[in-house]
């Protein structure tokens, strides 16, 4: 089966606003194994939408659209849908409920335009909407099922997993489920080559490979008639994945990030950190408290810039800093040290380099980056080289730091090894 | 004039990356006073993209298309461009000259895919690529104008603004100027009802907002038949939104951030400032440390996640965190003094809050953010109060406190006086 998106805003034909919604609900159609060909944008335009509508039923089976389902009158996403499928709106109590609970709810009045927010197509299939006042709606036709959604992405995103999901699974009469493969520490194209033999003879399930930065995500995705059957397929795919990947996996769970595998490494061990960070300039603090939670262990970390503030606030010796620079193993290894001692952390990670764009020399090129990582008093020290611009290295940084921090619990704890 | 964009790639059909291209190119074509109202997204599909192309064509004064210029076989963006124009394929000789020289000036060798990007449509205009070796193509037929660029964002770019900028300009036969006043401080909704009657009777130049994370941006446009009568027509209108919005305005040149605009005041006033974050968790740092040679006056800065850390490493008095909690006026008072003390900066800002999704009470719910900013000694504390999950929140407090530390330093030199 095939999906199309129409996404509807102006603000995304100007450039004001970067067209995640697309992003999103594309990678969610690939992940329930609908072939998506067309992405399109038009603004709250009548006759334009009319236009992208009318093609878009031709030549796909689902059309999911989305924006402009707001109260104004610019917003005409409904409208137009509904006049293309030759369907009346009618007003839907249910969603006059729910917009009337929203409001009361908040303690505000409902303006006249909420009211037109409940006015839907005739025999529509209507969506809750928890996050907002906008509820979804999907109109069946012979030649296609148009799905409308809200445009805020944080109406959009659970309207979609809650309400969607669960309708294309039951329109393609079977079940589709995916598991993603999260590997750190290995790089995109050494990742495609370990799995292209499984990619080339890949039907049912299917292989992809999605590059992250520091990361690659393979996601093994099979369609079985219920999700038993799905799930059967699945489990010697990620078996195979296992075996050839090893200890490189950081997880397998859906909503697992590198940060949130690390941090559940350092709470299941009992295991406070500390960080101690220049080139990345409080970026790899960042990453790590997106954890909720991680106050359990992370208590306190510092950005050192200077030379000054490593030396007083992590110990570094100035001679150290003298004979080999600020960017160097002894640095490194100094910096992580000192953090676990100072700040009194079971685990330290410490980072310096060159993020550009000055400071590079020949012989300490811009995207040097070192990263020490100190479990318990022992240290590991890790060279980088990456490429891009300032933006790009401190990312790399990051990702590479959480990287190392993961495969140095690991080690001390179970003695696992890595291939490199 | 109308432009259209078209993106080609599969990537982007899947939803592993997101289409920063299209947002990119938007913005600059409105910046240029070109009206676009259709993108779309294809992959490399010769039937397709030529469906597409055919279509837009009948459309559209001009088509820029990006992506799928790449040396291997599954890139035909210029092969079905060129086909659609009924143009052929030739060796372009200057082309094939700078593929030699970019891979000598890496000391590797081109393969044979390699050629094939110096085969370019008879006729065409050239455009070159000093980032990468795909250069860039304009193919004019009497319907339309096909601008053809590479997609990688680090290619498309700054060929954009070399090559295609120019070109657009003198297509249009006028030349086309804008300038963007940056506005911190001010909510999205106020700024426009600040601007609506300059909006209202917009026609050149044009007036337009964007809302941006604790920031609003106004572009003006104006055309003239040279660039000193359209910076003409924009001079006046730049200087009536300065005098509304005052002090809250932190720049007016494009490439300039807040956080720039902040690096900018303390390097000039020769001010040493030091960072303590708690919610934030080291993103104000990093959002700072974007500033290349920040290191002038930004030597050390700390996360202070647990109370212990705030009493530790910032002198926060036990008394205090006990009786207002880490949430409060107080404890973001001493944080700021602490830090400035302890680290020997002239100036200290602090955050302490409640990003969520746990934490939150009914007194203190999530989102509650106090923010310090102690200028030499003079202290100044803010409440705010932001909506969104955790990493909205985060955000906003961080631009919350960039616009205050600016606001502190301003206050301290000049006397100037905010409107709120």
């Amino acid at each position: 089966m095939t999906v199309e998106l129409i996404c509807v805003g102006t603000e995304i034909l100007l450039g004001s606003i970067v067209n995640t919604n697309a992003a999103y609900l594309a990678e969610q159609c690939a992940g329930l194994g609908l072939s998506c060909y067309f992405q399109t944008v038009v603004g709250d335009n009548e006759e334009r939408l009319t236009q992208v509508l009318q093609m878009g039923m031709e030549r796909s089976d689902i059309i999911i659209l989305s924006g402009g389902l707001g109260p104004t009158e610019d917003d005409l996403t409904k409208e137009v849908a509904a006049k293309v499928c030759g369907k009346e709106l009618q007003l839907h109590k249910p969603s006059k409920k729910a917009i009337e609970k929203f409001f009361a709810h908040r303690g505000m009045e409902p303006t006249d335009n909420n009211w037109k927010q409940a006015m839907l197509p005739k025999d529509a299939i209507v969506m809750e909407n928890h996050n907002g006042t906008a509820p979804g709606v999907i109109i069946e036709t012979k030649l296609c099922k148009l799905i409308l959604l809200p445009g805020p992405p944080n109406e959009l995103r659970p309207m979609f997993e809650e309400s969607v999901a669960p309708y294309l699974e039951q329109l393609t009469n079977q079940v589709i489920c995916s598991k993603t493969v999260k590997i750190c520490g290995v790089g995109e194209s050494k990742a495609e080559t370990m799995v292209k033999d499984l990619i080339d003879i890949q039907e049912n399930p299917t292989i992809a490979t999605y590059a992250k930065t520091g990361e690659v995500h393979i996601r093994v995705t099979a369609n079985g008639e219920d999700k038993k059957a799905a799930l059967k397929l699945i489990k010697p795919v990620v078996k195979e994945l296992k075996s050839r990947f090893g200890n490189d996996i950081y997880s397998t769970e859906e909503t697992c990030t590198l940060e949130k595998a690390v941090a559940d490494l350092l709470i299941a061990n009992g295991l406070t950190v500390t960080l101690a960070e220049s080139c990345t300039g409080g970026l790899l603090s960042a990453r790590l408290v997106n954890v909720p939670g991680i106050s359990d262990v992370y208590k306190m970390g510092v950005v050192t810039y200077s030379n000054k503030a490593k030396r007083r606030l992590l110990g570094v010796k100035k001679g150290t800093l003298q004979k080999y620079g600020a960017v160097s193993v002894q640095t490194a290894e100094e910096m992580a040290k000192g953090a676990a001692v100072s700040f009194k952390a079971d685990v330290a990670v410490a980072v310096t380099g060159i993020a550009g764009p000055d400071g590079g020399t020949e012989e300490k090129p811009v995207g040097l980056v070192y990263i020490a990582c100190c479990v318990k008093g022992r240290t590991v020290v890790k060279e980088c080289r990456f490429s891009g611009n300032r933006d790009k290295v401190r990312e790399a940084a990051v990702s590479a730091a959480l990287t190392l921090l993961r495969r140095c619990i690991l080690e001390y704890y179970s003695e696992v090894t890595f291939g490199k």
